[in-house]
């Protein structure tokens, strides 16, 4: 088998076989197989596109190119939940404990990663105490007497999808639908999970701009998961303005307990009964997605999902009284407010922007070198469609420092304000097959 | 300016500017622009192709990423010969000194080169004494004062072709018109020719297999070449069979002194003059096309043509006597004819598989280190559309060892004898604009 072979039957538009698409991946990996040909291949890729055989095959061929995580010590389903990536999103810190509080089985196995905020493990850490460090065995005794542990991301997974992706983002072949499902997939089949809830985010601060990519990426995924034998759902969600209210680790914490109380913000907890209605179904706790939500809202209103975080906190060495004294996490020195300039209807906070904001305080990390102040971020006090007038705060300011002018003029210049506004359709639809 | 950047527009569909073109190509060149990054912008140019503008700019790009020739003493205008390359192509060494009998200078560089026979100057040095090792003054004043050299070519001429053939070759984006054309006329360019006429194959021993595909390149270089100021024109021809009767060095030295006595195969003879009447009226020495056909068959009819090749085997230490006394070229020690097992019309010669034969006696180099055996060949005593008698030969092998039953077997399985067969257009057009 030749590799230049196998390009130029993508680049004519034909089907790759199982086989050829094992070589390509093994061959890569081990380095027998250059950057060269594969960025040629992957150009190919994005004007050919792949069946959905060959992407299931790809993605297989991505999950066996390292180590695999081994969760069958784990009793039950393993539901996954894995979302594209958005500003403000709460949903993982709100989701674990939720389901775990039904007996779901949650493995999470979460990273630091770059981006407006941190990742689960650095909001997690913001309650003190609370570590990650645990062994393997730890880790599955946890999760088998108690249904939720975290653990930080180790071992060499997926090698081939890291190498495919580093030389995706330098030859202009990232945004292709297969080459981005099987990545997504492959990390997550590789992490261990026998069931997968997708969160795929649409709008200006998504990376699918449009609701049709969006659903064109989540039947992708869908698909991948259903054909390589791990249940998959999808939601498409809206990521025009953030998720939420708070942007920031302790404000997101404080943000899950108050969801997780059933006094969150109206679209995050939307948003939370949307995927976890999902997360139960496919782990066979309910026989439907409708029975699925009134477990949900059963242990919120009984209170039995904030006990699940509580003994969640305490189980990693965290001080659970934060849950009920949300004012021991760090907090700012300075609150500053963004008063609105004029009276109206909110029209307008362009999310991506909004995020880029809140890492500018230091909520995120620019660079893997990067510190992240735990304390630090903004709390939107109005949303797309809220009704404004003049003097009254849009977002409150969390900072450490006082002079914040570039931050406010980052927000002034990302809301606007309009005579008139609807809130968006936060849920554009499912997907199941 | 990024390269990644540059990718993603030519892969969205958009025109690169000159500076983004020269950006890449000595960026490239200078090996700061890594090959993945190129191989996947090769790629999305086969998908989404380069305008006329595009094409010209690639074009002097790589023609500036090395050292050009100055032919700028030598008088008159430079016309250079190309073809996309045959079996059996004996044309340049009949045009050679064809044109130069009409004072036109002939400022020949050649290579040696893999394939089925020999290159030029493989097939001059079967003239005893004939050398190509002349200093660049001479070259120069043999030009100017004989109006006829040849020089073995030298120099780091278009190293960004070099870099990127090689890279194309190996992922699969060779074919690709505004790439094959680019690369093509960016090495003629540098060489140092004024004016270029273009011999582009069509058929089974071509590149091109389509008329249409043939087509579309030979315009793609007369527009290149047309836009940078080099006055260009093509012929698309037919390779579906091997040209003339002649396959191997000495073999079309031979049928090169043949013809330019007025007594050579009718397809080579009408190529030449299809050829060479462009080169005429390009050099400016006749008016019109027909009136340069005139002038090249009147100095093959009074002799002239061929004194000029006498006098250019002279000038470079050769035995001129060859050209009366064909039998002192190397001879091959046994002559094996192949018969036709049936009656019948020949209906089809497989020109590359003819050439390969060929190639297996000796004529040509598998690989750089191959010896040639300038005096071994096939000549063909049938082309299609002759009727044939069960027992006539088809084509006599001149070999130097007595087993060639592999030769014999080729010829067999690429020579198809039917009821009723027509010989193939030669001529399928000329390009001019």
């Amino acid at each position: 088998m030749r590799m230049v072979d196998l390009i130029q039957k993508k680049r004519d538009g034909k089907e790759l076989s199982s086989e050829e698409i094992g070589f390509i991946i093994e061959g890569y990996t081990k380095g027998e197989i250059p950057d060269y040909q594969v960025s040629a291949l992957a150009m190919a890729i994005f004007f050919r596109d792949m069946t959905d055989r060959e992407r299931a095959d790809l993605t297989m061929a991505m999950v066996h190119s390292g180590e695999t995580i081994d969760l069958s010590e784990i009793e039950g389903v393993k539901v996954d939940k894995h979302s594209t990536g958005g500003v403000g999103d709460t949903t993982t810190l709100v989701l674990a404990p939720l389901v775990a509080a039904l007996g779901i089985p949650v493995a999470k196995m979460s990273g630091r990663g770059l981006g407006h905020t941190g990742g689960t493990i650095d909001k997690l850490e913001a309650i003190s105490g609370f570590h990650v460090e645990i062994s393997k065995e730890e880790f599955v005794k946890l999760v088998n007497e108690h249904k939720i542990a975290v653990i930080g991301q180790s071992g060499n997974l997926t090698p081939a999808d890291k190498k495919l992706y580093a030389l995706r983002d330098v030859t202009a072949t990232v945004n292709s639908i297969p080459l981005i499902a099987s990545s997504i997939m492959s990390k997550k089949i590789a992490a261990g999970a026998d069931a997968i809830v997708l969160d795929v985010k649409t709008g200006a601060g998504a990376f699918m701009k449009s609701v049709d990519d969006a659903k064109e990426l989540a039947q992708a995924m869908v698909r991948i998961g259903n054909n390589v034998g791990r249940k998959t759902m999808a939601v498409i969600s809206d990521m025009s303005q953030p998720l939420g209210l708070a942007i920031g680790n302790s404000l997101e914490v404080k943000e899950a307990i108050d969801t997780l109380k059933g006094q969150g913000p109206k679209d995050l907890e939307e948003l939370c009964f949307a995927l976890g209605r999902q997360m139960v179904f496919l782990a066979g706790k309910a026989a439907s997605l409708e029975e699925a939500e009134e477990k949900l809202k059963e242990v919120i209103a009984n209170g039995k999902a904030l006990e699940k975080f509580r003994e969640f906190i305490a189980n990693q060495g965290g001080d659970p009284s934060v849950v009920d004294h949300p004012e021991k996490l760090p907090q700012a020195a300075f609150l500053i407010e963004v008063p609105a300039k004029t009276d109206g209807v909110v029209a307008e906070i362009v999310a991506d922007e909004i995020g880029t904001a809140a890492m500018l305080l230091g909520a995120g990390r620019a660079t893997k070198e990067s510190e992240i102040d735990l304390a630090v971020g903004l709390m939107l006090n109005k949303k797309v469609g809220d009704a404004v007038k003049a003097g009254e705060s849009l977002v409150t300011i969390h900072a450490n420092r006082e002079n914040v002018q570039e931050v406010v003029d980052m927000i002034y210049a990302n809301i606007r304000i309009a005579d008139q506004a609807e809130a968006p359709v936060l849920i554009y639809g499912t997907v199941t097959e």
